[in-house]
C-alpha cells in the first residue's frame, strides 16, 4: 500500500504538499476508495467530505473506528496521516488474517483537512462533524488564491450547503482509535516503539496584526519611520523567551508582509502564533504577553483533551507495557474525544524526533508493531462496546 | 495632464501598481507616445525600451533632456516618477509660451522599470542604455510569476535580444535634469518649495538566507529548535540599531518563508535588506553585522553620486537660491551622472514627508514652482552646451 501513496503530492525536493481537496487530495481518496474496495468495505462519504470504509453495518450498532488523514502541511513528511490510514486498512486485514470477528462494525476513517493547510483551521473535517466549527465560518475561510472553501468544495463537486454537524455519522461511532507517528522524542528516549496518548495539551493559533506606516526606504529618517516590521520581529523573539520561561512552547511560522517591496517600509504585517502547553493558563498568558503590540484574533483554540485514563491504561497494558505520553500536536481523535467519543491513540515512534518535514520517519519494523498493536486495540474497544 | 494619468493602475485602496510592462504601464506609455504628439515631437523608443521625446533633431547635436519614470513601487504614491514626466511636458510648453529657443535640441525621457518592482533591479532602463547591467543578467531576472524579463518583453512585443550599451542614445544626452517629488522632509523642514540634489546616497540590497530544519511547531521541544525566523528577527532588530549607531538607514520589507504554515518550524527564512547613508563604509559594516547569521548575498549596490558641484550651485542661484539637499533615494539621474553626463535633479516639496506609499503628495502651487524651475534649468543647461 505504501508504495501506492509515496509519491503522490512530493515535489522534486521530497516535502509533501497534500492541501485538503488539491489534485494530490483527491488523488489520495480515490486510493482510499479503492483500498475499501479491494477488502469490500463499504465506503461511505459525509456531509463534511470525511471518508469512511465499513466492514459490518454502522447503522445496526455503533463501531470501532480507526484510522487518521491523508492530506499534509506544505513540505511535510510522509507520514503523519498516511501511517494511520494505511496501518488501519494494515491492521483490517491482520485481523482477518487472524480469523477475528470482532461482533461489532469495524469502520477505517479518513478525516478531511486535518492539517489546515490551505485554509488555516486545522481538524476541519472532526470540527464540522461535531458541531465545533460553524459551517458558516468553515464556507468563508479562504485559501492564498483567494478561493473560499465553499468554492473549493463546488469545484470538487461537493456541496458546500451540505457543511455541519451529522448526528448520523456521529451515532456510527461506538469508539475511536488513530495510530500516527509520533511527532517528538519521548519514544527515542524510552526505547519503545509503541507509545499510548495520555492527553493532548491545550493549543491554538492567533493572528496578530501589526499596523505601521508605508514609507520610502531610502528617505525616510529613523526617528520618521513607523515600521511595523520592528514590533513584529520584537514579538518572534518575545515568543521564544516567553515560552522558555512559562515552559510552553510557541512558534511563529507564517508571515505576510504589505506591500513587500524590498525598498517600502511595509504599512503592515500579519503574523501567526501558534502556542502550546500543559498549562492553559500559561499558553493564554504567553499569547497576552506576545501580543501586547498587535491586534490579536484567535483562528483556533483546542482545550486540554484527557484521553479516557482506564482505557488507555488497559490498552498500554494490552501493547505489554507501552508508555503513556502526552502530545503538543492536535488531532482528530482529540476533537472526538472532547465530543464525548471513548478515543485512544498509539504513537509509534519516529527516529529522528522531527516531524511536518521531509525528515519524518518511522522504521518499518515499527510500522509493523503499531499494525499489531492498532489490531489488539480495536479488539479490546469492540470488547468494550460489547460489553 | 494629471487627469489623463490619475486613475491607471490604481486600486480601491489609492495605491498604484505599475510594474514594468504590465498593462498599467503600456497604458502610461501610450499616453507619453499621445503627449509626444500632441506637441510635435519627434518620438523615439531604444532598444532598452526607454522612450524619448525630441524636440529638434540629437542626431545634429546632443540636446538637454528632462524627464523621469511612470512606473511604480507596488501600492506606491501618484507622484513619484509621473511628476517629472508631467512636468517636463509642462516645461517644454511654458518655454514655447515664453517663445524660448534652446538652441540646442530638448528631450523629454522616460525610462523603463526605474522601481525594480517586477524584476528586483532598480534603475534598469538607464543601467542598460549606460552598460552597468549585463543584457544576459537582465533578461534571466523572473518576476513573481517565474517570467523572465525576455518573457515579459516579447510578449510586450519587443525584442529581448536588442537589449544593452546604447552609444548612440547616449550620445544623444548632452545634459539631463530629473525633477522629482521629494521622497523625505528636508524642504520641509527648511520651508522651501524646491530643492536642488548635491548628492545620492551610496546604496544597495542585500539578500539574507537564513536556514534552519523545519519541524513541528507543537511537538518540538524549545531546547531542540533549529528555528530561522530567530536569527531573521534579531537581524530585523540588529538592522534598526546598527542603523541608529552608524548614522545610515537600513530596513527590511520583504521576507519569504518556506515552508510558511502556521504549525511548522520554518526550515527557511529568506530576508531582503536595503541599506543607504552618506558613509560607505558605514553601509558596508552594517550589512555585515545584520548579516553575520545568514548566508549574505549582494542584490544591487549603487556608489556615492556626487552631481556636478558648479552646476548644481548655478542652478540653486538661478533657482532663488533653492537649497541643495542629499537624498538616500537611486534615481535614473545618478545612473547618468555616474555614467559621465553632466547632471541635475530639481525636487518638489512633499507636504507629507512619505514616499512610496499613497499619501506621497505634492501642492499645485509647489508643482507650478517646479515648473518654472524646470524650464529655467533647461535654459542653464542648454547655455551651458552652447559654450
Amino acid at each position: 500500500m505504501w508504495a501506492a501513496v509515496a509519491d503522490v503530492g512530493r515535489d522534486a525536493g521530497g516535502g509533501y504538499l497534500r492541501d485538503a481537496w488539491s489534485a494530490a487530495d483527491l488523488e489520495l481518496r480515490e486510493w482510499f476508495r479503492q483500498e475499501a474496495g479491494r477488502r469490500g468495505l463499504d465506503l461511505r462519504e459525509d456531509r463534511n467530505g470525511n471518508l469512511w470504509a465499513w466492514w459490518g453495518d454502522p447503522d445496526t450498532r455503533p463501531g470501532v473506528v480507526t484510522g487518521s488523514h491523508l492530506d499534509s502541511v506544505r513540505q511535510g513528511g510522509a507520514f503523519d496521516g498516511p501511517l494511520g490510514v494505511v496501518s488501519a486498512f494494515a491492521a483490517v486485514d491482520l485481523l482477518r488474517e487472524q480469523g477475528v470477528r470482532l461482533g461489532v462494525p469495524l469502520g477505517v476513517a479518513c478525516f478531511t483537512d486535518e492539517e489546515g493547510a490551505r485554509f488555516g483551521v486545522p481538524c476541519m473535517g472532526s470540527r464540522l462533524l461535531t458541531g465545533v466549527v460553524e459551517p458558516d465560518r468553515a464556507r468563508g475561510l479562504t485559501d492564498d488564491d483567494g478561493d473560499t472553501m465553499a468554492d473549493v468544495l463546488r469545484r470538487a463537486g461537493r456541496d458546500p450547503a451540505a457543511l455541519g454537524p451529522d448526528a448520523e455519522t456521529r451515532r456510527h461511532i461506538g469508539a475511536f482509535v488513530e495510530l500516527h507517528v509520533e511527532q517528538g522524542r519521548a519514544l527515542i528516549d524510552m526505547d519503545a516503539p509503541i507509545g499510548v496518548a495520555a492527553s493532548i495539551w491545550p493549543h491554538g493559533r492567533w493572528r496578530l496584526d501589526f499596523t505601521g506606516r508605508a514609507d520610502h526606504a531610502g528617505t525616510t529618517r529613523l526617528a520618521d519611520r513607523d515600521d511595523p516590521m520592528i514590533p513584529f520581529a520584537q514579538a518572534v523573539l518575545a515568543a521564544r523567551t516567553a515560552a522558555e520561561r512559562r515552559g510552553v512552547v510557541a512558534t511563529v511560522a507564517k508571515v505576510r508582509v504589505s506591500p513587500g517591496s524590498a525598498n517600502a517600509i511595509p504599512g503592515h504585517v500579519t503574523a501567526w502564533l501558534d502556542a502550546r502547553g500543559e498549562d492553559e493558563h500559561a499558553v493564554r498568558d504567553l499569547v497576552a504577553e506576545v501580543g501586547a503590540g498587535a491586534q490579536v484574533g484567535c483562528e483556533s483554540w483546542s482545550p486540554r483533551v484527557e484521553f479516557d485514563p482506564s482505557l488507555a491504561a488497559r490498552l498500554a497494558a494490552a501493547l505489554g507495557g507501552a508508555p503513556l505520553i502526552g502530545t503538543g500536536a492536535g488531532h482528530d481523535a482529540g476533537i472526538l474525544a472532547a465530543a464525548g467519543v471513548p478515543t485512544a491513540m498509539v504513537f509509534v515512534r519516529n527516529p529522528t524526533g522531527i516531524s511536518h518535514s521531509p525528515e519524518e520517519h518511522a522504521e518499518p519494523a515499527d510500522c509493523h508493531a503499531g499494525v499489531a498493536a492498532l489490531a489488539d486495540a480495536l479488539k479490546e474497544l469492540a470488547d468494550e462496546l460489547l460489553v
